[in-house]
């Protein structure tokens, strides 16, 4: 769709139900509350919806938001890829034809809406959703500047991952004109962790392995150890990069525990290994950098076939 | 100075030795192989010096450089604000009249070259330079371009700082355009940890204690924690973030043990308290979310002290 058809919608209807995507992160977020305020700023009525509440981390998007009470004219989905990911809270838009409009950047993205605008090569939607803005020659205010800066950073881990582009770059230099405290919002997002997160981050590099002097290294989350650990189990989730954050390592396992006998591998690797093709011995596949498979057996068992794997990963690069 | 100016010095000479700072970090490294490279295309001689060596880390710097064999004619320092930060390998040139350009971004600059460039407000000093290059007009390497987009993304913790300019993400933009691999750049920058660094952190956060209700967590660093680590004492440096970084800290306090009873206290804090006004308390000082200063005494003592200050700001605060 053209940026000004987009702009059209936001004009004709009065009424907007913004939805978000379960398990809410920064963009989805982002574009939700910035997208609102945008459209509340125009004299329109707007609110945002996710099934899983708004978390508190990202308090500072909708410390003064307010639900607003009307019967919804035009159904808005961002950043979601799949009708799926809506959640159970959100359950009556999964429906189709209830979703109006999908503003997203998944390739993947299932079309789902009455009509869609995807671009798979952007950054973040919260990019797609800015530029959409400056194309309609309104005035953005700080906050949706802040909500669609904080979008953009989080999706390409403040601007460090390959999915960084240099619209991406650009987008946040322009965004940095307005008042958004860039550096306390990449602070809330990068640097702060929770308790029970640096808790775990410590039993796992405590009980870090190494083999292959140091090529390898390796987590394993058994069911007792999280449980043992008192732990939010959601805290541990998102761990498998920490095994190639060790100087020197190649790649890094993560071994969690499915049931008894059935383990999650989780493989990150430099650019010196392919992790998709080392998973894929397990029947298994994903990205050249991160990829995934199960493994039925012992943890010695699994263990044990996951290093003659990786000996002979490294033997071959 | 002008950026024509600059490059006509570029043009004048054609044996240069470039000077970055002992310790050094992706920004002086950035500088001195990005210029040098810059000035070896051009057909000049070049050579890149360090009191300290290389670290293996920015390998990806240097992994095709050697060092040329000639009388130097024009010496240059990259991002030193001040001749004693060459080092005691570099001591013959900390003296007067050995240094003919300093191009640096540290408006603390002692201005000690016989031709200064300094530019207060840049990011980095590989910022400064970037802009030189594009005003000579001159092609830029790839190598020279990825050592550039370095020192801007070290200085500014990946975007994340608050001395992040739109001028940086600009640059960074332009950067791409080359063939820099920067998420692997980023990802050896900021997302690699030693061995030696990675034990640190797990001692330092299984003994970080909390107070008042966890708005205050301090780490304390005794000379004996340090010797019985086994780990070299120089990856103690740089702990002080660590505090902050649990959700819900307003003040973070790092106590590292100087002699007996002589403690450096490194105080961090969130946009809720000043830093500086605390450890001006102390007699200390430094910035509104960094500071530091010296508490004698023994450790229970220095704790207590500490603590009824902290209380004090946030009932204050």
């Amino acid at each position: 769709m053209e940026y000004s058809e987009i702009n059209r919608i936001f004009e004709e209807h009065d009424k907007y139900t913004i939805l978000t995507h379960k398990s809410p992160d920064g963009d989805t977020l982002g574009c939700g509350f910035g997208l609102c305020y945008f459209l509340r700023d125009m004299g329109k009525q707007a609110n945002v919806l996710n099934s899983d509440g708004f978390p508190e981390r990202y308090g500072f998007m909708y410390a003064d938001y307010e639900p607003q009470e009307f019967e919804s004219e035009y159904v808005i989905a961002v950043d979601i890829a799949d009708p799926q990911l809506l959640g159970g809270g959100l359950a009556q838009y999964q429906q189709e034809g209830m979703v109006d409009l999908s503003i997203d950047h998944h390739i993947s993205n299932k079309l789902f809406a009455a009509k869609n605008h995807v671009e798979g090569d952007a950054s973040a939607a919260a990019l797609i959703l800015y530029n959409i803005m400056k194309e309609s020659g309104r005035r953005i205010s700080d906050l949706t500047a802040k909500c669609l800066y904080t979008g953009i950073a989080t999706d390409t881990g403040c601007f460090k991952y390959e999915n960084t582009t240099p619209q991406a770059h650009i987008a946040a230099a322009e965004l940095m004109a307005y008042n958004i405290d860039y550096a306390n919002v990449n602070r809330k997002m990068f640097d702060v962790k929770s308790r029970g997160r640096i808790e775990i981050e410590q039993i796992v590099t405590g009980r870090m392995e190494y083999f292959f002097g140091g090529q390898c290294s390796m987590i394993v989350l058994t069911k007792k150890l999280v449980e043992d650990s008192g732990v939010d189990p959601a805290e541990f989730d998102g761990l498998a990069s920490v095994p190639l954050s060790v100087e020197g390592v190649k790649i890094g396992i993560t071994v969690k525990q499915r049931h008894e006998n059935v383990y999650k591998i989780s493989v990150r690797t430099t650019d010196e290994m392919d992790a998709s093709a080392f998973c894929r011995r397990f029947d298994g596949g994903g990205h050249i950098r991160a990829a995934g498979c199960e493994i039925h057996g012992t943890l010695e068992e699994v263990k044990q076939k996951l290093l003659e794997e990786v000996e002979k990963a490294l033997e071959n690069g």
